[in-house]
């Protein structure tokens, strides 16, 4: 089994804010990343896909094809969008980097089928970032 | 005469359009950029001084000093901010890359005393930067 | 479960050398590495986390607490020091990466407490690197 | 238990093609990587290590010894060679980076003694990279 | 006047040889480069253009306009290419970064209008880059 | 006239401190650096030739030569020492970025021949670098 690994980009504006807390609660947990009027990211997203090399072509999947599937399926959506209000799937979530991770998951595991999704990385900024292995 | 240089970082989100123009010419222009619910980036700033060496301390100026001129003047103004609402040098202007290193360098040039601003440089995304120089 | 990863960093002075051995015998095992009067390192520290998004939050911890741990319980005892002298978690142990990043996990573990300590990862150089999962 | 990784690099020229395909077939599926003049690529080999900190020396094992057996079983058959041609492990075999990393797996565990062989990770571009684990 | 800066990648084979030379000479100088079954490189490439930005759009010029022009003259031409046989610009002449990025501004230089082309920086591996600024 | 830029690496311990201030001046204004017992940083060093391509090589010069005479010139004299200590050319002298930059360049500078030294380039840590040309 080995394990193949894509790097796509993409870069939004969101805003963590917990509706039922007060501005001042608000500003104590989520500091600077409460601003009412949004702030941004560019998000290095890295997807692993898992299998054995098909004997056809030495690939567990085309990574053309890899890439693809999460520029359609992933990129189309979160790309230069407002995470906050232009996302169905982030409506009514905290658009943290561990909730983001996971929905991206979840956007793409039904388009994997040749080989299996392993895990969802995500970089924030260049100090943080979250994985997610479905489970 | 050296020059010296001290990387800091900020994200932000931004629009860029043009009221003047339709919609319609906005996306034809501005593309993805004109999303009028804001997207945003992790912007990477390279500040260079140049000087000769103080003979006291062997610097051209206190890097840390310098840390802090960028953190008050530059940074205090425009992390987790949004570009087009919450910035007044930016008003009435497009945040562009290109007008927000020419708007960093006169928010810093005031305070640097002991030697002389080379150059800013902004990184928007890991594919994009621009260098002003102070004419 | 997901999980978090924080990157700090901090830089210091050490020299790797066994006391039962002779000189030669130190330049031969640890090379440049045993120069009497120090060398040092850039290390880029990363601490990983895992556990559930907190639905108050949508974090597995609030990574600026996360943050401020490392800076309180790691770097305050290793940033600009000298290994071998200043650090008393490190005396008696050979100063490599190997063992740093054991302390380090030691160091931590006792503060994470909302979620689980997942790994410690640490760079001594762009080509060198090492892991500690705490077994 | 401590995982101790070493980056390499070398850089080879190859191409994609399945012998049995006609040349439209194969443009279709391995794209410009097909190109009969072949094409080339800078490759970042990351080898991981796992095992217990010698009481001596506070290595799991010398971190120069494992660069050397990098460099004579791996770096000499690859480095600035034509992965087709000049490799004799990569014989009859697709060229993938799939396939790549499970060769370099099996060209360093035989040498590997003081511990274990981990993980061969195998950058390809900034965007594309395969991990083997040996199984 | 400010500049921008954008990256573009591209990846090729090539052999560093002089025909007139013996294959003992080509040896010494020209080393692993020299292999007849040529050998290949992720190449980076940064294009700098300088100018006032536009009253209508705060730009230079449309950054995306440059990345295309870039992949139409540059990257159709050069990657997944063997830079001694496929690219006509490159007939006759030794396939080094440094003719590489002479070749690559004569490329562009035409196709770039409302402002003027700076700098090309070409980087062959994370340890060799050139520069040429056009004279 | 092209230019071409050789990348090589180095660490070393130092210690920042004016001898003929007190203990708390020295603090004040080296902060950490003056920590008596020292600490180090892993130096990212950047060596520019320019010149023009020789027509028997297409190299302004070869850079493998230049990465023998950083190493015989610098590297040798740096590597894995103690830049207060163990380096007679930073004798009396702070052993500052700006400082060591001056020095590298006069190392290097009698020993570049076929070509013009251009710039000196140390990074000190990801976020600090100084440039030097000469004059």
């Amino acid at each position: 089994m080995v394990y193949l690994t894509r790097k796509e980009h993409f870069n939004a504006a969101h805003q963590v804010v917990n509706p039922k807390w007060s501005e001042e609660k608000n500003k104590d947990v989520f500091g600077k990343c409460a601003n009412k009027n949004w702030h941004g990211h560019n998000y290095d997203l890295y997807v692993t896909v898992k299998g054995n090399p098909n004997p056809e072509t030495g690939f567990i999947m085309n990574v053309k094809e890899l890439s693809l599937i999460i520029k359609d399926q992933v990129l189309n959506k979160l790309d230069h969008k407002n995470l906050n209000l232009d996302v169905p799937e982030m409506k009514d979530k905290f658009p943290t980097t561990e909730n983001l991770s996971i929905e991206i998951w979840k956007m793409l595991e039904p388009y994997i089928s040749e080989c299996k999704l392993h895990c969802v990385k995500l970089w924030e900024t260049d100090n943080i970032y979250t994985e997610y292995f479905g489970e």
